[in-house]
C-alpha cells in the first residue's frame, strides 16, 4: 500500500489553501514531499524557488513527515527515483478538474503512478497564489489566506 | 496515516469501472471495505443486496486486503464505527465532480473524514450501472464493461 | 461516406430547437430520419407516440429527406437494421455534453457508429420540451419556442 | 430601478444557504419577497406550505423588508401582479448555472423580468434541503447548517 | 438598499453583449458606473483607456444614470471611494463562472461587497471583445455584435 | 447535402487524437482536407507549417479523400472559397465545449456554415500536442500518442 506522496506545484507562493491539503495528505501517508515544480537556474515568477521553499517549511514547520524539495524535470522521473507511490492534487472547482484530468491520465500512462484529489475546504476554495499576488500588489488585505509569513514576505516583495 | 478506506455505491450491479477503481484503491490502502450502501429490508433496484455482494466479492476474489460489506445507516457512523479513515471515490466527469463535492464537504464536516478521488480510467469512463442495464434489456453486448459473472447475471435477469 | 442520419429523442413534443437541429442535420445527409424512441404500447409523458410523429411531420412537412418512425428497442439495432451511419444530436450547454457522451461512446462500442453534435442555436439554447410544457400548463405563451401545431395541440392537451 | 424582488424556491426547509442568499436580497433590494413555490392542496415533500413559511418567517424576523408567500402558479405570473421586477436566485456550482439558465432565458422571455444570481457563500455551498433532511435522517448533526427552528422541526419529523 | 452598481471590465473595446449587460443593470439600480479597468500610463491592447471610454459613452448615451470611468488599482478600493454596493457581472457559460467565482467571492471578503451576476442573452452569449477583434482582422463582418461607432473604429484600427 | 469538410488546427504537432477524428471525418464525408491555421510567414510554435503538413500527410497517407492544406486568414473565408460546407472538431471535454462554442456560433453567423463535433476516443482524451511536447522535453515516452513519423521528428527537435 501507499505510503509516500507527492504534493508538486509552483508555489509562488504556498497558500492556506495549499497548505490545507498537504496536511490532509499527511493524513493518508506516512510520508509526503512538497514538490515545487520549477527550475532554479531559469528563475520566473515573484519568488525565487529557495524563497518558496522555505516559506513552505515554514508554514508546515510542525509536521514531521514532510519533505520539501524542488524538480525541474518530468514529475513521474521524481517519483520513480524516489520511491513515491502517489501523487495529491486539491481541486477548486470543475474547471480544475477538466485541467487536471490529462496531466493524470498521462501520469499513470507514462508511469503506472495515480493521482488523488482531494476538494479544497469551501473556505479556501477561492485562493490562488495568483489572486493574493494581485490583490496584495495593489494594497487589499490578504493575510486570512496566506501563512503569516507568505504574507510578509509578499508585501515586502510587492508593496 | 490512513490505512483503511471505504469504495461506497449501490452497485446494482458492479462495472468494470468500479473494479478498476477499488483495485486502485487497493494500491493506496492496507485495507479497502467495499460498501453496498442500500437497505436489504427495502429491495429496490434489479439484484438484491445479497447479490450485489456476491458478485463484488467474485470480481474482486484475487485480492485479500478487500472486504465486502453493506450498510443502510449515514456513511460517516459506519466509517467512525469501523475505523476506516478515508472515503475512496471515482469520478467520471466534470459533472460527477459536482454532485460529489457536497457529500464530500458534508462528510468532513459530520466526522472530519476526506474523500480522496480517483480519476476513472478513460476506457471506463462511459461505463455507467444503469446505461449497462439499459443495453442489456434492449439485447447490446456489454461483455467488456462487466466482469464476467456480473455480465451472466444480468443477463439472466434482464432477457 | 455517410448519407443516411438518425436524429432520436423523445420528442414529447418537438420543439423550435429539435426542428433546429433537425434541419441543419438535412444539409449534412442525404437521408435523415427522426426517431421517436418510445414504446406505443406503454403510453408515458404528454403526447403518444403517434401523436408526436404526427407534429413532427407538420412540422417539418417541407423537407423531402426527412422520414418519421418510432422504435423501442436498442438505437443501435435500429440504426443497423436501416442502413444508418450517424447519430446527430444538439448540445444546449456543457451539461447536455457530460450527459450524451457516455451514451455516444457506448454507441461507437456496441455497433461502430459515430455520434455527431450540432450547437443549439443560441436563440433556442434554453427551450426543452419539458420547461414548454410546465410555462404552458400555467398559462405562459410559448409560442416563438414551438411549430404552430405544436402549440395549438399542447394547449388543448394542458389547459 | 429595481426595488421589489422575489427569492423563489421549494424550501423544504429552508437552509442557511438560503438564509444567507435571502439576507444578501436584503441589501440590494428595498422589499424581498420570499415565495415558496408549491401547492398547499397537493403536498409532497416533507413540510407543508405552511410549515415551510412560518420557518422562513421565524428565520429572517429580525428583516423588516421580507415578506414571505406561496405560489402554485407560474412564477411570472405572480411578478407581474405584484409589481416584483427581479427574481434573485443563489448559484452554488456551474452545475446549478447550466440548471438555472434555461429558467431565467425563459422567464426574461415571457415577461421582460431579469434573474440576478449571487454566489453562493463557500461556507454554505455543500448544503441542500435534501442532504440535511438525509443526513438528519441517519442520526447526522447538521445544525450549522440550518436555522435552530429548522433543526428542531426536522428532527421531530426524521426521528 | 443598493442604488449604485459599477459595470467593471476592459472593454476593450465595448460589445453589444456588455451594452446589453449594462442597460439591464440601469434597470436594477439607480446609478451605473461602468469602469474601464486598465492603466492609461501603461498602454496595452488594442485601444487607448481614453478611447474605450469614448465609445461606451456613445453607445450608452441615451442612459442618463450612467457615468464612465477608469481605474487602475483594487476593485474594491474603487468600490469603497465610490459609495458603490454592487458589483455587477455578465455569465455567458459555465466556464464563466468558474472564473468569476473567486474574484467574487474574494471581493467579499475584502470589503464586504456583493456580486451579482446576469446570464448574457443567449443572442450575444458568443461574443467576446477578443473574437471579434480576431474576426474582424481578417476582414469578417461582425456589425451585429458591435455598436456602430465601435464597429467603425475597430475597422480603421485593424484594417 | 454536405460532401466536403474542413477540420481546421494548429497541428503543432498532429497526435494520434487528431487522427482519429480525422479518420472519423473520413466516414463522414466525401472529402476532408486537414487545414493548418498558421502563417508560414509569421513561424512559432515547434514545428514549421510546412514540417506540420508533412507529418500529418505521413500519418493519413492511406486515405485517399484526405487533403492537407494551410491557411493564416479567417476560416470561414476559406470554407467559402474552397467549396466547405462542414467544419468538423473534436471534443474532449466539456471545457473543450465551452472554449469551442462561440467560435462555431460566429462561424455560423458570419457564413451560415456549420460546425459538427465529434467526442475524441476515450484513449486519447488526455492527448494534447502541448502536452506531448512537454513529456517529450523531459524524457517521457508518449510514442503511443502520436503518429510514428511525428514522435522521431519530435524527439529530434526537442532532445
Amino acid at each position: 500500500m501507499s505510503t509516500h506522496a507527492v504534493c508538486p506545484g509552483s508555489f509562488d507562493p504556498v497558500t492556506m489553501g495549499h497548505v490545507n491539503i498537504i496536511e490532509r495528505a499527511t493524513q493518508l501517508f506516512e510520508q509526503v514531499t512538497v514538490l515545487v515544480t520549477a527550475n532554479p537556474n531559469k528563475p520566473s515568477g515573484l519568488f525565487s524557488v529557495e524563497e518558496r521553499k522555505a516559506l513552505i517549511r515554514e508554514a508546515l514547520k510542525d509536521h514531521e513527515n514532510i519533505r520539501v524539495e524542488h524538480w525541474s524535470g518530468l514529475l513521474v522521473e521524481y517519483t520513480q527515483n524516489n520511491g513515491i507511490d502517489t501523487i495529491v492534487k486539491g481541486l477548486r472547482s470543475s474547471l480544475d478538474y477538466d485541467y487536471e484530468l490529462p496531466m493524470a491520465q498521462m501520469n499513470r500512462k507514462l508511469a503506472g503512478i495515480d493521482t488523488v484529489f482531494l476538494m479544497t475546504d469551501p473556505k479556501y476554495g477561492y485562493i490562488s497564489s495568483t489572486l493574493c499576488k494581485e490583490v496584495t500588489k495593489y494594497g487589499g488585505d490578504v493575510s486570512d489566506m496566506l501563512p503569516d509569513a507568505v504574507n510578509r514576505a509578499m508585501q515586502e516583495k510587492l508593496r
